[in-house]
């Protein structure tokens, strides 16, 4: 009875504190305060664990949260289930030893993000319809290719510019539609993310001034972020980047990251007199001008802008085949002046030394022989009908809210009514079924509190339908937008 | 007639300077100072270029040479060829602007490096000989991922952490050999140099004190160096790094990258008292311990040394597949505790997202079917050959320079005598039909000025044999070692 009450005892003392409210489910902040009792002792290598049903009681908790996380630290080899007896803590030692690894990292600047939940409808990601995957056309490119003699070589060391083939197949394609000017060259990439952090690394050092839209994507402000580099976002409008607000901030800036065909996460486009009165701007000041290209062959409506690269031939512009065709194959490239193209390839060879070479031959063999123009015309087609299902029901369900519609790319930005939270509505929106980014996912520093991104291509047009009916539902019943004209806003605490 | 004066005069009056004995060839040199003159204005658009012929009459050049830096240009798009004409600058804006690019680019601390010359006995690459691939299997494994359901979803967008089988199966190869410890993860990378960029973000800041062997592969200097870190080199012995030294200089320092096995480019190993010795002082001190594992399974002779990452839970161990299987195939990982690895996901992500899906699984299927087992006994059989081919050709005809043979691993470093210059004999070297890379190519701060590393993996025993005899013929024709006991060293200016 001693050994009982003290038991209890130990368990009772140690109570964590957990949180049903917070984004970590409960079972994972259990594991963790489990683990934290491991690694600092508190919990002893042989020591029993209460049974799932006696811990669960005594800390208020369903059985099934305490076993899951069991099973969670049984995976790590934290503990071991010894059949009957129940759950040990192993003897091993840790691997993390006494370290606390947590203030030693450097910070990534990644936002913690919800886990995604299964069985919604998720409109959270910026990628193509898996569905329209020509996957016949692509294995039967992957089967030429590895019937070729050309494999050897694709299997060995390759060079950190790229897949010569492909780099020329690029750079031809890039002169006949007058993209490349003379002294330009292509770096491959694996993917654009990699054209980012490859040009900041070249082009950006602590403290550089560097001008990018807001709201942005997160993988171009973090990658910045990192390099310590001094963030200014420029408000993006319907007509892309405030040319007013841009122009006010080029002075002393380093470099401008632009995406001018279809921006992620607002899907604006900049008219081509934009284009040239920001190149004129840019120029005058001397800001290095980077073009993000990913999305312009998405066009849905409307005719095609010419990219900046087209008429500044010191743009440098990143480009990328998985935003038409395959993401999950990484090949991507900087088109830019050689001194540039050079020096990234010195970069390319510190980062991971070359492109993995099967894919870019792969697709190289898929763009040479016409699929990748056939698959993105369906792709056209596609998205057209999704656009248009979005719009009708937007125009049906989400009175109240603002929104352009896009005329390309992958992303719709809707403002909600002032009042209403998009990060504390998405705890609704994912219980009713449907997934989204809030706004401030791609703050600079503006907080887009009451906005969200809707990524609508990877979805078909009665997902995206029953999606958009959801949210408007949400929003009614949150009350706000009926509530709008009586809505006083709270003063800001000074 | 005028007219033609002044063209010579014009030609005459902007002669080149250019190096016969520079590491970048003539043509290439003439090619620079051509696109200067057209990027400067001094050469006008719609200026007709001198033929080839006068042109390498006015300069003292062989015709070839002009020839050949005119297609480099007219590939570039600065000249444009117009039949019997001649060649003329062309019309088009060149893309490099007005701006001078050299002094605004970031340095990316690469050493240049001669350009590769074909015909050689090439002793340069640390990669594995092309002619041992099992391509069939390869074929075979790519073929039955190529046709699996999995397909679809190795073509979409996948997890910053890697493909989640290819992880597991990792993982359980590591606590199955007793690598992983409790509460450790695994991040799959784009190879080892991905490992090595991820962890010095994840771990490193500018001004961190960093230790790492001495001679080292650049790969590895280089990228400590982009981040501002301040490396502190460690020399090697046959048993691997100096423990004294790395004693002296462990207090304040952050991380320590060590090869325990057949490092890079000296092939040392170090003895199990020395791994263990290691430990304990870094413990001691505090300092992280980051193994660099990608060789130890490239044992040719001696018994097997456990990772250091097996003693010592805290230690972050990178390997990867490409030193075995195939280098042109991106895949590499980081093993180590979970919060590193969390850290390390999200640097991924700002990195590239992820690594490339039908790599991945293309190594995870032939992994799992022990094609990669069955090829690295291959490996090893030939490895031993190539071994006792170099330790034979070594001993006959590089008598006066020392060496220690490895044990595994790709390379054998080389002390020719004492004043015997790597680097100049490099030039006789290619010229004598094989190339190697000299020792101060691996240098942190000691110049290692008569060292060099040969890569002998990737050759043939035949190749190896006749490239040795060469490298003997060229260090007796140097009259090094037969002068060398009245070699009288030339004091360091103080």
């Amino acid at each position: 009875m001693a050994g009982l009450a003290c038991y209890i005892w130990h368990w009772m003392a140690i109570r964590p504190h957990l949180d049903a409210t917070a984004e970590t489910p409960l079972y994972r902040q259990l594991r963790d305060y489990l683990q934290g009792l491991i690694e600092s002792g508190g919990l002893q290598a042989g020591e029993r664990l209460p049974p799932t049903r006696d811990l669960a009681g005594l800390l208020g908790l369903n059985r099934t949260t305490v076993s899951a996380a069991y099973d969670l630290l049984s995976a790590d080899g934290w503990i071991e289930a010894r059949g009957a007896r129940g759950s040990f803590v192993r003897e091993l030692a840790p691997a993390s030893g006494d370290r606390r690894w947590d203030s030693i990292l450097n910070p990534s600047f990644a936002r913690a993000s919800l886990p995604p939940v299964s069985g919604v409808i998720d409109f959270t990601t910026s990628r193509p319809s898996a569905a329209l995957f020509p996957i016949e056309e692509f294995r039967k490119s992957a089967a030429d290719v590895l019937a070729s003699d050309e494999i050897g070589r694709l299997l060995q060391l390759g060079s950190p510019r790229g897949y010569e083939p492909l780099r020329q197949y690029l750079l031809d394609q890039a002169r006949r539609d007058g993209t490349a000017h003379p002294g330009d060259d292509i770096l491959i990439t694996s993917g654009c993310q990699q054209a980012v952090d490859l040009l900041r690394r070249t082009l950006v050092r602590a403290g550089d001034r560097v001008l990018m839209e807001e709201p942005v994507y997160p993988g171009l402000r973090n990658s910045f972020r990192e390099a310590g580099a001094d963030i200014t976002g420029i408000p993006v409008s319907e007509d892309g980047i405030d040319l007013d607000r841009l122009g006010a901030q080029l002075s002393g800036a380093r470099l401008l990251i632009v995406t001018p065909s279809f921006q992620n996460p607002t899907g604006a486009a900049m008219p081509a007199s934009n284009r040239a009165e920001l190149l004129r701007r840019a120029a005058q000041s001397g800001v290095i001008v980077v073009e993000n290209d990913i999305y312009s062959s998405l066009r849905y409506s409307g005719t095609h802008q010419a990219p900046l690269k087209q008429a500044d031939g010191g743009v440098i512009q990143m480009g990328s085949f998985s935003k038409i065709a395959f993401p999950g194959i990484r090949v991507g490239w900087i088109l830019g002046p050689r001194p540039v193209i050079d020096r990234a390839a010195e970069f390319k060879q510190i980062t991971d030394l070359h492109t993995d070479q099967l894919s870019q031959a792969i697709l190289l063999h898929f763009a040479e022989r016409g699929m990748l123009e056939k698959h993105r015309e369906r792709v056209i087609l596609s998205g057209r009908e999704k656009l248009r299902a979005l719009e009708q029901a937007a125009r049906r369900h989400l009175a109240g809210c603002q929104w352009t519609l896009p005329a390309g790319g992958m992303n719709l930005w809707l403002e909600l009514p002032q009042n209403v939270d998009s990060s504390a509505l998405r705890v609704s929106a994912r219980e009713a079924g449907i997934d989204y980014l809030p706004g401030n996912y791609f703050s600079v520093t503006r907080p887009f509190h009451n906005a969200l991104r809707l990524s609508f291509i990877g979805l078909e047009p009665d997902q995206i339908r029953r999606g958009i009916e959801i949210l408007g539902q949400l929003v009614r019943n949150s009350g706000a937008w009926r509530s709008r004209e009586t809505y006083t806003p709270v003063p800001a605490l000074v």
